[in-house]
């Protein structure tokens, strides 16, 4: 039996994969562009279910389209260990969003049937159905399916902007599956993917250890002041309601630097009226986003927002009284992920010698939504500067590999290794 | 001979030349639309023409369809004494922007009519072309044509958003006249309008003195961070444009409260890059608007305003480095108006008992051009809570006879008495 601490797949193998899946759908940036459930998905698709067949998985597809293959275990009776991930991309999408997770879990099978490795428990290799969620929402539809995050009838009657059904789409692509949502238990769950931040090449480690999760507010804010003529309007007699709403949006970034290092505070959307050159805005409404992977500090850091839009309101923030509406939008709440398998993470690459630190999750996985019915992990590597959702896209060969090598051995870890054919 | 500093004018028919003039293009909430060389603007055009006939002005249209109303004075050589204002509207505007100038200086030529009273110089009425420029730019078109601001050519090849031309619906309308542009020399100009902001209110005041114009400097400026996923991007390692921009944004403002009472500064239109509620924003492009009747202290203001750019640029503003890009757009200096005219106003006020303080115009005007080329003054009365270019636009019967009344005491006193026809 070969000494299992020390397997490694093949680098230069999964390299190649990822680059032999992004010649679908190229872009000329040398980005990708496989919108979720068109032909160039349904291509892309093919293309990894065959290499899925090749090693010798069986496929399953169930009524969403979500793809899994599995590794028979010697004790069938036991729930798969599982990983995957999804390769539909953004319309201007890169190569390794996605793509690295399902192929890093595609390189583990294909070492392990090399190494003749057996484990006690399935192993299962999982594609899940539009993960981005630029065509059809729900985002993450697939693992949301699966999870019960939502009824399976809501995705399936999501339509595009031509008004295009998943339902049909899924049929004209070949992947309207049988098998029912959710067709069985998972054991557990990990996840390989990039970043899809900066964190991890700022630091200079290779492996982030990810502990989960940030819980996330979105709020609409709108600020409403007095519309005026900007030539005859003295400054004392103004009430700007732009000038007053920066004093929120400055408020929304402070109360986040206030919750370091995991609060999040972004204004990502600002619409003024009536955007005129000379006209004083008598309104502005904009975005606003608050993120914690504590459930308390997300709770403290809403209660600060709400005491900033008071004090907006009755004038003691910029001298002037103004309107203010605050609307709730959409609430998740931090989603921490199984210690056990965070540990198992963290040991691997320390085993390894690979440099590692936790990290949590700020952009949303399917592993988010498996995290609410079983025990699930991910494994992030760096991306270069930290960009994502963008055909500049990239990622380093070594890191991908030791991304998958500390997959290959978390899921060896929990899948109970056997035996193997080539002692 | 009357006493003519006891003269007045006929408030209510100056009110009801106002409100039958506003029937033609009633908008359903009590304000006006007739554009620039509508056929509304044309019908109204075509009544105040009639009641400039009644009054026994005699009638000249430019080939930019000014039209000028002269009553004859005893010395025939002298440039004629003038007032005016326009009465094209905003689409949503209201009853007495541009309005009352004209009709109050109507109603003085009624009123001397009525009293025999010649002058030495004549007494010119004028209706200035498109001085709001909402369907056609240049803005103040007919006065700025008049004053040689821009060429004939210029403002007669000027399209709509429907591709139609100046020149072809000044003949549709009717108003294509023959007289060169300028046709004459104006001896001196005085036009009453209302304030169009809030001052003349706040301050109880029913005239405005109008000491001159604010010169004005118009500005875009463009932010550049980094767009980044607002989930896995953490506070420190942030270039948000939006966070930065913010901080220039109240710069504008502080600025400007730094140079009270005159001082202005304004944003009006933001634009932020790309706009979604989860991406951190990677440039924000907005507007300013300085202004000052000072051109020093425009120019400070101005000097300022570059500084806090270079501030936010080099990172000292708000922690981090931004691309500041500063275009200059337009740049129009203060435009102090004629000493002479302006004690004038003041007098008047005074001997007639009306209460009344000095103010800048912040608004463009079509005295404004005219103050390049001849003494300019102006008469403000006040409008309601300040609103204007709305059609909430509001003003009271007594403000508008008193500032009538002080356009007539004006324009005599430099137009000459010489004469009355009832002893």
């Amino acid at each position: 039996m070969s000494n299992i601490s020390q397997l490694t797949i093949n680098g230069e193998r999964l390299w190649q994969s990822l680059m032999d899946l992004a010649k679908i759908g190229a872009t000329p940036k040398g980005g990708n562009c496989r919108l979720a459930l068109s032909p160039l998905d349904g291509q892309g698709r093919d293309l990894v279910v065959g290499w899925m067949k090749a090693a010798s998985l069986e496929i399953t597809v169930d009524q969403i389209g979500n793809i899994f293959g599995r590794r028979p275990g010697r004790q069938p009776s036991l729930a798969p260990v599982a990983t995957g991930s999804h390769i539909d991309t953004q319309p201007t999408g890169g190569k390794f969003d996605g793509c690295f997770g399902v192929l890093a879990g595609l390189e583990v099978m294909r070492t392990l049937n090399e190494q003749g490795v057996e484990t006690d428990a399935p192993l299962e290799l999982i594609i899940w159905t539009n993960e981005e969620g630029t065509r059809f929402v729900p985002v993450m539809m697939g693992s949301g399916a699966f999870c019960q995050v939502f009824p399976l009838e809501t995705a399936l009657s999501a339509i595009d902007v031509e008004g295009k059904a998943v339902r049909d789409e899924l049929v004209n692509i070949g992947y309207a599956g049988t098998a029912p949502v959710p067709s069985h238990k998972i054991g557990k769950y990990v996840e390989a993917h990039i970043e899809q931040g900066p964190i991890l090449e700022a630091e200079d480690k290779v492996i982030g250890v990810v502990t989960g999760s940030l819980g996330l507010r979105w709020y609409n804010l709108t600020v409403t002041g007095m519309e005026a003529h900007a030539g005859p309007t003295p400054m004392p007699l103004r009430r700007d309601a732009l000038y007053a709403a920066t004093h929120l949006m400055q408020a929304v970034v402070e109360i986040a630097q206030d919750y370091a290092p995991q609060g999040r505070g972004t204004v990502g959307v600002v619409d003024v009226f009536p955007a005129s050159r000379n006209v004083i805005p008598g309104r502005v409404s904009f975005t606003v986003d608050l993120r914690h992977e504590n459930a308390d500090r997300l709770a403290d850091m809403d209660a600060r927002l709400r005491q900033a839009c008071e004090a907006l309101s009755d004038g003691s923030l910029c001298g002037y009284r103004v309107d203010v509406d605050l609307h709730d939008v959409q609430h998740f709440s931090p989603t921490p992920f199984s210690s056990e398998l965070v540990d198992a993470v963290s040991q691997q690459a320390q085993q390894r010698g690979y440099s590692h630190m936790p990290i949590v999750t700020g952009a949303g996985h399917d592993a988010v939504f498996m995290a609410t019915v079983t025990p699930t992990a991910m494994i992030f590597v760096p991306c270069k500067d930290g960009i994502s959702h963008n055909e500049m896209e990239d990622a380093r060969p070594e890191h991908l590999e030791a991304g998958a090598n500390v997959l290959l051995g978390t899921l060896l870890a929990h899948a109970g290794v056997a035996h193997s054919r080539h002692p």
